[in-house]
This record gives C-alpha cells, sequence and structure tokens, in this order.
C-alpha cells in the first residue's frame, strides 16, 4: 500500500504524506503551501477533499482482500471553519465495511488545535477485482 | 474575477485555466497531466473536486455584489466514470441564488465526449460581507 | 411494480401516488394535507426525502432485471424554497445505471409553479438478487 | 419546544416521540409499525430521514436564541444496514453551532443493538428570525 500511495501524481503535487496505517484507519499530513490556496490564503476546499477522499479510500484499502480496487462512488464535504495554519491531519475511518459497499469518514483539523475540527467528510467506497 | 482567479495557488498548481465565464455560469478546463492521477492512472477524484467546487464558487461569486466573499458550506461529489481521457471541462451553474445560501450544480466532461458526465457535484455556498 | 409500490405503507400512510411510469423515469404526487407538515405549516423535509427518494429508487428498478431488489445507498437533499402549495409532484431519474450502482436524481415542484424547484435529490442505489 | 415538536403532524402520523433533549442533543423515538415500511418490511428511508432530519433541526434549535426558526438547507442520509427491528432511537448532535449557518449530525439506531447504527446523516441549518 506504501507502493501504491507514492505512485500517486496528485498526493505527491500537493506534498500529502502518509502519517499512519492501521486496519481501517489511515492518517495523511501536509503542510501549508502557497500551491494550496484559495484566494483568501487559506486551504482550498479542493485539497480539503482530496485530502479527506484519500484517506478514506486508503482506510477502506486496509480491510478489502489484498489485490482489490477501491474506487470512490461519491463523497460529501462539510467545511466548518476557514482552514487556517500550518500542518494538517486528514483522518479517514472506516465506519461500516461491506462485501460491495463501504462507508467511511473523514476530518481535518490542523495539528496543534486537533479539538476543533475543520472539516469533515462521509464518503461512500466499491471494492472491485481487476479482471 | 479573473484577478481573483489567478490569485488561487491551487488553480495554477493544478493547471486549471477559466475557460468562459457567464453570470451564474462558469466554465474551467484542465489537462490530464502525471501529478492529477490517482494509482490507477485516472485523474483523481481530489482534482475533479477542486474543480467542481472552484466552477460552482466562480458561477456564485459572479451573481453576488461586488465585494462580497463566497465561502463554501459543502459540497456533494458523485463519480459516474473512469476520469480517463486529455482535456476535461467543469461546469458551475448556480441553480438557487439567494441573499444568504447559494445553491449551485456542477459536472465534469472529457471535452470530446460531452455526453457522458464523469462526475456530478451540488455545492451551497454562503455570500459574506468583509468587515 | 404497481403491485410492489401499493405494498409500501409509508406511501399510503402519507397519502404518495404514482403519476407516471417510463423506463428510468418515475413521477410521484402527493396533496398538502395536516399530517405532513412541521411546525410553520411546510410540507416536513422529512416528507419530501421520502417522495423524492421513492420517486429515484423507482426509477432505478424500471431499468433492472425482474426480481432485482433496489436499495437506497444514500442520498442528498437540497432544500431551496419551503414547500407552500396544494399538489407536489415528485420526479425521479436515472443518470447513470450500472450493473451494480446506479445514479439517480430527483426534484419536487408544487405543480402550478413547475419552474420553481423546491427540492432537489442526488441518489446512489445498489440492484441486489434476492437470495 | 415541546409544543412546537406537538404541533408538527408528521411527527404525531409517524409515531415519532420525543424521547430527550439537552443542549445540543435530542433524541426522538419510534415503534416499527405497517405504515412505516417500504416493500421489504424494513423502515422506510423516508422515515429514518424524517427522524434523523427532526432530531437535528431541534438540536440545533436548542442552541439558538428563543424566537430563531430553523430551516434544513441540505441533508445527506447514508443507509448503512436494513432498519430491522422494533423500536428504533434517532440522535441529532450539533458538531458546529454557527451564528447562521449550524452543522449537526445525526445517527439511528435499533434501540437493542445500540453499537451497530443504522443511518447516519449530516445536516446543514439555518437559524432565521422572523419578521
Amino acid at each position: 500500500m506504501r507502493d501504491s500511495f507514492s505512485r500517486q501524481g496528485l498526493m505527491a503535487a500537493l506534498g500529502i504524506r502518509l502519517h499512519s496505517l492501521a486496519p481501517g484507519e489511515v492518517r495523511l499530513r501536509f503542510d501549508s503551501a502557497e500551491n494550496l490556496t484559495q484566494h483568501h490564503g487559506f486551504v482550498h476546499a479542493g485539497v480539503i477533499g482530496s485530502v479527506l477522499d484519500s484517506a478514506c479510500g486508503w482506510a477502506s484499502q486496509t480491510l478489502m482482500p489484498a489485490g482489490t480496487e477501491v474506487l470512490t462512488v461519491e463523497y460529501k464535504l462539510n467545511l466548518l471553519r476557514p482552514a487556517a495554519g500550518a500542518t494538517f491531519e486528514g483522518v479517514g475511518v472506516v465506519t461500516r465495511p461491506g462485501a460491495t459497499i463501504t462507508f467511511a469518514s473523514g476530518q481535518l483539523v490542523e495539528v496543534n488545535d486537533p479539538d476543533r475540527p475543520i472539516a469533515t467528510m462521509t464518503a461512500t467506497l466499491i471494492g472491485a477485482r481487476p479482471d
């Protein structure tokens, strides 16, 4: 899985790194940077979506048979407050594993302010066996 | 608004460009590139979310008084098929303008296959007067 | 399918009736009534969700093999304006049929004011073969 | 608030009762009944949406100034497993109160099986002062 993560062009481009990996739970981190912002200088909602979608996808992957491909069917992102700060952590947790459909949820915090979530996600994922 | 768009670090980093701008409707385009992919080589769902969230946000901005800041409250992204192709267009359309809350919807297509949407979004946005 | 619809206890309890049925598109109607309201006298968001979820589910059913059971995986409801009026129509349309996952969208209007949507839905459904 | 709850026609029609009320958290309960089912005999997704939307709305109301009207802007419902059982409890919790926008989340369980959520919701609400 770490190999697969490193093959993701977007994760490298955005400076998103794998912070921890456990069955059903994955944490990613990234630092604030000029290329991640919207016009007010906060981290762009698209970056937040990318991080949490990835965290949910990898968390789902940890509970699937080796060789299964995980695809996101849909996700919903709530933006609770502006993403201001230096380093952010996004966690993805499987809330309901399934043979076909997996549900996961995600949350983003600034690492020095972990009790005030910046954004939350729920995601629906599907596992597919490659032919 | 074009100035403001160009100040968005993420848009530049992902190679997303403003294609057209009309009251209540904005089109953005980008080309497939290695730094936009997930591990299967398709465009990452996070990029799709970034493009459509931006298109919805700018579409909302076109209908607001000058000086209003538009913030995304939440968005929901449906991923209908893999994002394979060369050049993609994301359109954002205001479906319900409002004094406080604006609803918008977005859709992504490959420009040579415009009748088969790759992804759809609905977004809720809020306009705020800076102090 | 009409038999199956009539077996739905909730549809009868809420006075929701099948208005039209075509491949990939189903229209349901209901009249305003005291037992459908929230405390301001408008139709309750839960009723709107019930109607549109049902319309999306039946629309999906029309495109599936006989005997397949359709289950809703998730839905997202946007409430654009208060549901005031006498008779409402909810339409469900399949936007992306699939072997496993089907996407549908729904919209509610008052029948005398069809150009101003009251609510919109996107739904994800799954078809399952009973054992 | 209890008066206001009892004026909700839909809550009475579906047999939904207020179970507990605390600042930022409201619990509603209902019993399985023939008029709440879909065609497989499980509780209809529309009922689940109604209960959780109401729980989220009332939870938001508890944190607002007296006289404020709470309206749901949008909600997203995830259906994790079939709603089988006798008595169900839906809880709504405010996750982010705000001057304009409030975020809440909801969860439905069968009361004898509280560790296996049947459905989860996130909702966005807005408080408005009546004129």
